[in-house]
């Protein structure tokens, strides 16, 4: 969704449209978005899940969505009340890394083994993020790009965002109201950088390969090591780099 | 702060730090945030501040942070409650952006006129975030970058961190724990996109000028424009595009 402002050279500019989006469950308010409208069941529903929020199968949403109400409400029993103190509960060392991961592990189911497939083969890995189809991107240089792809490279699903999280989030809730989730044998594609927030969206909803244009942080590989998920970042056509699980990527 | 991963091709990587920091308020968690470790109070007063939950005066960090710990406690009095429901209590028309510009109007002191300066020279606000001094960012890859500039160019302060709104939350804390807020005849440089969090920061702190390496949101150029804040995007060497208050701008 793009919106023309002028700058002041006279020149009119597409930029990306950011707005807030409140999510609701059970009539209750349960977080706030910054996200670009479109979309936004699939984002409401992907937030939920990814954050283990709700459970994983076929999401109802409420009444239609209204654009001009920013609100989605979704139809599903609450997991857990969101909260601040995030890595308490399953952590035995105080707020750290580790307790973050022990958090992801109670969130999510483990992956098949990698022996079990899929494999992508290494030159198709460091193309993907450049066959993203952006064109919210290319009109605003404002929006990230999830994309959910087979391992041999057909891509199923794209969605922008001026939010990173809120594309992957997109994606990953189309999968849940078409009750497609895990994605055990599909690969994500990021347009960027491969923080620890994404990788655990990615390891909740079941992904078995991530990459990702950008480079990745410390706790993105630790997270993805310790889960299973094939991590890859740097991927910019020619060369990737793969930091977790090599066992899926052949060539 | 780095940290050296192996990836799979033998060689190694230099990845960036990231770890959870909670920040508490007379011992209670307020937030938790995904950071690079380092300049943690910085990070603490300067979220604390940016985000209207604690006055800009002097604030006081309680015992010296210990990084394996990953608090950090505040000594200060709360203005308010954190709450998932942000944009309620000033919006007149449910959640929407004009509910979100009208929060931020209640946070944030007006900005002298700007007829009373700050003047930058359009070619170095077109150069300054080429100017940011990014060793993170030049070893991983994986840092953003906010830097404090006079508006003759000369460089304050820059922080790094993995996440962008904590680079700089780390600029308006230091200045914070400096009792050196408001930002009023000075310039905040950022290494990326611009976002309504970004602006909306800098517009608490007090900034005159806001410019980045990226593009702005729409809801970013809205409260630019409703504040005075001279927001300028895509400054990358020889242009830049100035989308509000351009009287700041000369040349």
């Amino acid at each position: 969704m793009l919106h023309t402002a002028a700058h002041h050279d006279g020149v009119a500019d597409r930029v990306a449209i950011e707005e807030p989006l409140e999510i609701r469950v059970g009539g209750a308010a349960l977080a706030i978005t910054m996200r670009t409208p479109g979309h936004d069941e699939e984002l409401a529903v992907g937030f939920l899940v990814s954050e283990g929020l709700i459970a994983a199968g076929p999401a109802a949403t409420g009444p239609p969505p209204d654009l001009t109400a920013n609100v989605v409400e979704v139809e599903s029993e609450l997991l857990r009340t969101p909260d601040a103190r995030r890595f308490y509960a399953t952590s035995s060392c105080g707020i750290c890394g580790k307790g973050a991961l022990e958090e992801v592990a109670v969130l999510a189911a483990p992956l098949p083994p990698a022996a079990d497939g899929p494999q992508v083969e290494r030159g198709l890995l460091a193309a993907l993020p450049g066959r993203l189809e952006q064109p919210g991107f290319a009109a605003t240089g404002g929006l990230h790009a999830t994309g959910l792809f087979t391992p041999a490279g057909q891509a199923l699903l794209v969605r922008e965002d001026v939010g990173r999280h809120n594309a992957m989030d997109k994606v990953i809730g189309r999968r849940a109201l078409d009750d497609a989730l895990p994605l055990h044998g599909l690969v994500l594609c990021v347009s960027g950088r491969l923080s620890f927030e994404l990788v655990q969206k990615a390891v909740v909803a079941g992904a078995a390969v991530l990459v990702g244009a950008g480079a990745p942080t410390s706790l993105a590989i630790a997270l993805a090591a310790e889960r299973g998920l094939t991590l890859a970042g740097f991927a910019r056509g020619v060369r990737v780099n793969v930091y977790s699980a090599p066992e899926r990527v052949t060539g």
